[in-house]
């Protein structure tokens, strides 16, 4: 019943708790000093210069008709962990790194939210573990899956970690540096798609534009104690992005947004399932989403864009003067 | 005499003059509707049903032992204009949808700062144009693309514009969807990493950290008239990021940040030519800044990060409390 309740805890697949389990006492291998991870402390990249190409090298390579601009890198190295954002979940935007990473490495650490299609890319003989970071239970889910990095790396097995998004904004991605960095492991860094640019893009509104917006502040919509952070006051030329404010969209405008100056009229989009085939784009106004809201709540994970570049693409006005930014084509070709 | 300096005005390479000055009267093409682009037109991005694997397609199921859980999309479809992101320029921070965009569009129309490299990625007989946007000259040559693309679409050639970085993000993305709505044309938009957030990564600066930066601000270093944009006052836990500042760096502080109340010894951190060879990454202070860029110059393309995350996870308190965060593994896995 403890091991039961040890194991929810932890939010491990099944499979994976077993090798776990198996294991020496993770408690020694933490307090060890790594060894043998020369590369990783180096802190670079996979070389491009790998005289043995990686699988995706090689099929590069099959291209027909084509040259091979590039080797694509080395496959993961033995005893390095690397920290690989995997953007959206759409495997179509990994990047050609954190694909062939996740590939080769001998143990494949995922988020919880990573899809099944981008889980099934990791090779048929390497250890998997899935981090079910549940409310609660978020700390305890990240310490293990730092755990089983670390050991494998100590062991010489090349390790990558796959977060959503972008390793280092909103992902804890510093944390897991400082604990690898403790242990005496460099990450090596490897970058993915953010969700606060890429749901804006997938509904086309553009998150800077030309005389609407010159600037973008993303935050969450819960810091902690579960608060807004303390955002600045409105500017019409500021666009606000907010992650993981689904919960907060009842009182925004009233409990944030208002004091702060923005205009009740601000336009407001809720972008839900960014890039799934669920995905559901809702335009409004700030004063306006609450009402929403109550009537049929958003649902996480969604995205939120403040400001009046939501719909600034569907504006006469801004359309015409961005067709008119340039000269026409054929005044410049007059010769 | 004329020729030539429209030559040098639309920034083209001199094959891809050759095909422009044969091709029809461009004014004529821009005001015509386009016709056949239905695909386009329902903004939807590729398919994942296409039964014929594209080419990269094809080469992941050629994958020893390895189901293929996509079949990676279709390939550029006719009639259809894709805006793409790039991220910085290495080929191995695409994405596997933007490799295989510009693997199989008719016509590749590249920023001028897109690397060798992904430019060598077009396929053997694709039209390929490159933006030569100096200082001066950006908006003659982004009409001049606009046009080119246009002009391919209409005539149901698949195209793919590379976008250096984030298409949205001080892009000017915006403007081509305009642009291109403006002809008939709905654009299809794949996001590309933004050097916002990578050249932080790169330099193993997280944007944001627990207990340290809870919101991130991007700007440039230079709104319309050459002035940086109206940013809001100090707050310690934002981290600013400024695109594009590198000539704003001599009066940077005196000039901006202490009249909008940042502390002196606020970090910050340049990241010249990131991802490339040529990586430079400095950490200095606000105040610091203007003498280390009197005695030698740093140069754009440039990454600027402001605040207490610059060298966050070199601080031992905070690395301390990060390794602290998660409970030790062995409590928790006591049964």
């Amino acid at each position: 019943m403890l091991l039961d309740s040890a194991i929810m805890l932890l939010g491990l697949e099944a499979a994976a708790v077993s090798v776990l389990l198996v294991g020496a006492a993770l408690g020694a291998l933490l307090s060890a000093v790594a060894s043998g991870c020369d590369v990783c402390r180096r802190g670079h990249g996979p070389a491009k210069s790998d005289p043995a190409p990686s699988p995706l090298g090689a099929l590069w390579a099959a291209t027909p008709g084509r040259a091979v601009p590039s080797p694509a890198g080395r496959a993961a190295e033995p005893g390095c962990v690397y920290l690989v954002g995997a953007g959206l979940g759409d495997a179509d935007l990994l990047t050609v790194r954190a694909l062939r990473l996740i590939q080769t490495a001998d143990v494949v650490l995922f988020d919880r939210l990573i899809s099944a299609e981008i889980r099934s890319l990791a090779a048929p003989g390497a250890e998997v573990h899935i981090a079910r970071k549940v409310p609660g239970k978020a700390d305890a889910a990240q310490a293990e899956l730092n755990a089983l990095g670390a050991r494998a790396a100590q062991a010489g097995r090349s390790v990558v970690r796959v977060k959503i998004g972008d390793p280092l904004l909103f992902a804890r991605g510093g944390e897991e540096i400082c604990v690898y960095r403790g242990l005496g492991i460099e990450p090596v860094l490897v970058p993915g798609l953010s969700s606060a640019l890429v749901a804006p893009l997938l509904a086309k509104i553009p998150v800077t534009h030309r005389g609407v917006a010159n600037q973008l502040l993303i935050a969450t919509g819960r810091d902690r104690g579960g608060r807004l952070p303390d955002l600045p006051a409105y500017s019409p030329s500021r666009t606000l992005v907010l992650l993981m404010a689904v919960g907060r969209l009842g009182t925004l405008f009233e409990g944030a947004l208002a004091p702060l100056g923005f205009p009740a009229s601000t336009p407001l989009a809720v972008i839900e399932d960014a890039s799934l085939p669920t995905e559901r784009q809702t335009v409004t106004t700030v004063a306006e989403v609450a009402a929403m809201h109550a009537a049929r709540p958003f649902k996480a994970p969604a995205v939120v864009v403040i400001g009046r570049v939501v719909g600034a693409l569907a504006d006469a006005a801004v359309a015409a003067e961005a067709r008119m930014l340039g000269p026409a084509p054929e005044s410049l070709l007059r010769v």
